[in-house]
């Protein structure tokens, strides 16, 4: 099979599942996409990530370029191969973390240079070098460079960032040309200026992407304008197309976005909590860290299917949270991607039944009823 | 089953292979027992601890009477219901570590206090309190609070620990009294110093233990001297009665003692070598930090049994390592528990056969050819 393809199945208000189809395997929709930064998702092993049901991991360019070096895993084999998963890999451009990681960057309209946070050394980003790398990764879904401000910044900033991502889509989709089985995103920036936004969707579509990301959100600004922006931009996109929230989120905003159509998620949060302590769960967001648990004989979730939350004590998991042991992050990890795909699962369901309004209310009251002992 | 014993199978030289019953279970000897410091062997789940072929591990009750404190895991069912480990478990005195570890000790005849290196706080081990938390502890195997000193050091020094620590196998042995299908041991003292070992061994033999080991080696001292006290020792420990060499070893080490009558070791090499990038194998001992290992794309033992080994590229460790994710300290920590266990199969299934010198002989081969990408 070598056809990109993106079948809708059902849709329920705003909602919508169905598959995204690419040479490597199918991805259902709406997914959610465990971050493995570095070639590895942080304190999992890749057959775990996939008996949770996850179609699809994303990969961080910037790391990958940095440590081993882009060239380097396409010698290995590419970043299947070397990472140990066979399944769709998406990667991102590299952009926004160029931004948020790298020690000191110059941005010219032709790219981005910049100075590695490990070693100090210098590198540059242009779209076509980003695709390239990209490519050498062998990602399913390859995304074009952009320019991604921070908000709150000025209009007139948020703007200039616009037009030359627009530019710099122009020239990454030229780059990719045509890969059998592999899709290249564009993404919508524009900040909270819901005129830019549209201005962005509707420049991007004229492109004809095998798909859409909405980038630039989730960066600071009150989840309310996250989900005001991306109710701007999803009638100027087209249907027949994924759309993907770049960066999002907690599973509240998982919810909240998959009602306003969006297909595809990425998010360090549940690993990187995972890492300090911090479970998500049917029962809410619970900080075991916290001393209210050192006593308490109770599993997270003995109903779960993970046995992460199921075979183990909140005593024992507090204990190894409290003592900075690996396993305690391995367990939490484990315990928050689970729970991150029995979400999306459960969405995907309730969207095929139409009962997703309902499903998205009984979660929320589960996560409000919580389920901490007493102190 | 209640009853404790053992039983030697078949004897080739000094080795031998047997089996020791305890109420939770049986350890195939000669065993190596992974260390679970603070309820947990670390990077690595328990299911994954017991496939290897592990039949005991061991716990640290300095660690644990500090965090999460013997009282608490007594209320949460004890180490084993804690952990997640059903077979036996060993747990030392806790004296070795508060010598290594605490801030601030002050030895008398009666016991030892000292300064808890986590928070500051001030705490007392005697023979009697030694033995109290390794039973709410629930340890199948307990041993007695011994004094060790650190090699070298004078003879009078020496001395006076080896008969502190008689006295306090004294007091241990009536503490523990009898608990059925569990089993106390004592500690062989005595230094460097070759009738000081034998005053111990005798002393200590008389007192009719249902185990003993020989502590206060692989401080410091040459391997030759480690194994010369153990040679001076073992004519003096009943032949009926498992031998415990603690804190040993190196895999030569191991094949060496095992040699010498050695029925158990324990060790942090392979868990902590693990975390640090350092690989244990039938080719020898490998630092997959080293650069040579970048573009090697070879597992690092396509024959094991281990998926660690066989389904990684040895670039890919290397990545890992060098990233400092917490995957690799989990891949490398398993690749080495496994190579342990592996040897101690080997080992076992040599004597039994009467080839243990040849199959010595044949490992160190392997661990001398190497098998190391060339520069």
């Amino acid at each position: 099979m070598t056809a990109v393809s993106f079948t809708v199945h059902a849709t329920d208000g705003g909602a919508r599942t169905g598959v995204l189809e690419l040479g490597r395997g199918h991805v259902r929709t709406p997914a959610f996409m465990p971050v493995g930064t570095a070639g590895t998702v942080k304190a999992m092993y890749m057959d775990q990530v996939k008996a949770l049901g996850a179609d699809i991991i994303l990969g961080n360019t910037y790391h990958l370029m940095l440590r081993p070096g882009a060239e380097k895993v396409a010698r290995l084999g590419g970043l299947h191969a070397f990472g140990g998963w066979q399944g769709p890999i998406l990667t991102d451009s590299g952009g926004f973390q160029v931004m948020s990681l790298s020690a000191l960057r110059k941005l010219d309209a032709d790219g981005v240079t910049f100075k590695s946070h490990i070693d100090g050394s210098m590198h540059r980003l242009t779209p076509e070098r980003s695709v390239e790398i990209q490519t050498m990764l062998d990602a399913d879904i390859v995304m074009q460079l952009d320019e991604c401000v921070r908000l709150p910044t000025g209009r007139d900033n948020v703007e200039r960032a616009m037009r030359l991502s627009l530019d710099w889509a122009i020239r990454s989709r030229q780059a990719f040309g045509s890969q059998p089985g592999k899709a290249i995103f564009g993404i919508v920036q524009g900040g909270d200026q819901k005129d830019l936004r549209v201005a962005s969707a509707a420049a991007l579509r004229a492109m004809d992407f095998p798909g859409y990301a909405i980038g630039g959100l989730a960066v600071g600004e009150p989840q309310e304008v996250m989900l005001d922006m991306i109710e701007t931009v999803e009638p100027h996109l087209p249907a027949a197309k994924p759309r993907y929230l770049m960066g999002v989120g907690t599973p509240d905003d998982l919810v909240e976005c998959v009602g306003r159509g969006i297909d595809m998620f990425d998010c360090v949060l549940p690993t990187r909590a995972g890492r300090h302590g911090l479970a998500y769960s049917r029962f809410g967001k619970i900080n075991l860290r916290n001393a209210r648990h050192a006593e308490d004989a109770r599993p997270l979730d003995e109903t779960s299917s993970c046995p992460a939350a199921r075979d183990y004590s909140r005593a024992y998991l507090h204990h190894l949270t409290r003592s900075g042991e690996i396993l305690g992050m391995m367990l939490i990890t484990w315990i928050n991607l689970a729970y991150y795909q029995e979400l999306m699962a459960g969405m995907r369901d309730a969207i095929a039944s139409g009962r997703f309004a309902d499903f998205g209310a009984e979660v929320k009251e589960g996560w409000q009823r919580g389920d901490i002992a007493p102190l």
